[in-house]
């Protein structure tokens, strides 16, 4: 079984009445005056992270960072959250509370608090975070549609690279912070949900995140990878190194950009906002069809990037 | 540290301004014309839960049945919820269906919905839900007040002496079942909201709960055991395997019975409801102290129940 196969499992079995349920990166229940968000991400020891790789300070920020970001993906803002957490007997007081300690300047730095959750001992560490927000108008996947431009609002690979030479033991602190921290866009996601038709935040790979998009929304979608901003850094790197930079850049994960659609019209508007973003493709109605382009040749893809299905 | 430690630095570093965060069952946020109530609770495997001991079906719908003993208790009725599950890698599509299944099961049987969620492989069975509910009334720990009369909807010390007998190989389906099923009160929950002042659903023990109460409250209380219903099956096991009764009582975890302090007077009302509830002793305003009498003796207490904070 693959997401795919088991998403489409789920909403057949799990109907969600009062709103939109499983299938985006939040699910959505209309209020009097605005749409609640919800959206639960779990993060655990060795299969999300190493520990030895992160301090419990920036393990603890990193959490808030990749569920601000999907209610950010929803056009929202986030407002407070509750953490189930799993923590190893053999930890400390002041492990736990420099994980407290994390949590607490995350919630200053984006406004956000916390509003309840549950503690219990456990071999590994297990963090799950139900985040809370809302917005006037949500944005879904579903909603692509034949003709609009594919827009990026950073270039991709970088947190994979510095995932990379962590394993590697390449001393690379550029790198290395764009993996362990999170920038949540948040003020460009509200600017973008007045213009986009759908949206994602880039957590499992530029080619699979597109993916979820084109299949929610029955499309297909043509990309040309010169248009993906590639910094001469990372560039470099991957020759230096000998890394596959296809790879890094169209299936890495945990870059946290946004990856939107939006049609030619309204992205003449968008223009005038003055944000950085870049277009990077265009939709179209061959539906399951993905193909990316560069310089005119055909890249042969093998997959689009981490399935926790996969194994099922 | 210990767990009211733990709160206390909680509650300290971490302000909910919208509501009610910390320090309850649920957290309470004030919409339109109700009362949103959302709780968090985790399970995890070999702390919570042996899977040897549960189908993946009946973990399920157990997971489902303490989330939304915590909505009750807090007066309301459950909704809809979100599960975070870290599910082992070495476990077949058939499993995961089974959990699944359970789930969908738990959903008719008690009106709720599945709204999302996460999933990833895992080493260990975690299993995080987050449940939401509303309430035109809630009901707090912190509001038992000096004179009240001490309430308990059934018996304590069931469920833990169904672990008693999977662990020890004793065949009792009976008290196997108590251990295995979640009996949610949704119903006598929201008759005794009406009338009671404090709440909480037994969870970690009798008198655990009853301290977190106490300790909410800055009050004190007296209990009476002869009051509190045991039954004689429980007896003549505790007497055939040695096992102590007054262990299973009074901190025997997870028979997620409702407790709760009323006025005498308000208790007049009640007992006009016709629903089953045992008054078990009353609180006082001498805080810190908790005392058990058993015929007039007072009964010697260790502690006061599973404290996940003990070893930090």
């Amino acid at each position: 079984m693959n997401e795919q196969k088991f998403v489409q499992f789920l909403k057949e079995n799990f109907k969600f009445s009062k709103g939109k349920g499983i299938g985006d990166d939040c699910s959505v229940y209309k209020l009097n005056d605005y749409y609640q968000l919800i959206t639960n991400d779990i993060l655990i020891e060795n299969i999300h992270f190493n520990k030895n790789h992160f301090s419990m300070n920036e393990l603890a920020i990193k959490s808030l960072g990749v569920n601000i970001s999907d209610i950010i993906a929803m056009g929202g803002e986030p407002e407070y959250f509750y953490l189930g957490l799993g923590f190893p007997k053999k930890f400390k007081e002041k492990d736990l509370k420099d994980f407290y300690n994390g949590l607490k300047q995350g919630c200053n730095k984006w406004g956000i608090e916390l509003a309840g959750g549950d503690f219990s001992g456990s071999d590994k560490i297990f963090i799950s975070i139900t985040m809370v927000g809302r917005t006037e108008r949500p944005i879904y996947r579903e909603n692509a549609k034949n003709g609009d431009l594919i827009g990026i609002t950073r270039g991709t690979g970088e947190s994979a690279l510095g995932l990379k030479c962590l394993k590697n033991k390449i001393d690379s602190k550029y790198f290395i912070n764009k993996h362990k921290k999170v920038i949540p866009e948040i003020k460009r996601g509200r600017i973008l949900s007045k213009y986009v038709n759908s949206m994602i935040d880039v957590s499992d790979g530029l080619l699979l995140d597109l993916k979820r998009i084109l299949n929610s929304s029955k499309k297909g979608a043509k990309i040309f990878y010169e248009k993906i901003p590639v910094s001469k850094k990372l560039r470099s790197f991957c020759l230096k190194y000998n890394f596959n930079e296809y790879e890094l850049v169209l299936s890495g994960g945990e870059d946290y950009i946004l990856l939107f659609t939006i049609s030619p019209k309204k992205e003449l508007n968008l223009k005038k906002e003055n944000i950085p973003y870049y277009i990077i493709g265009q939709v179209n109605n061959n539906q399951d069809e993905l193909i990316v382009k560069h310089n005119n040749k055909t890249i042969k893809l093998k997959d689009y990037g981490y399935d926790h299905f996969l194994h099922l």
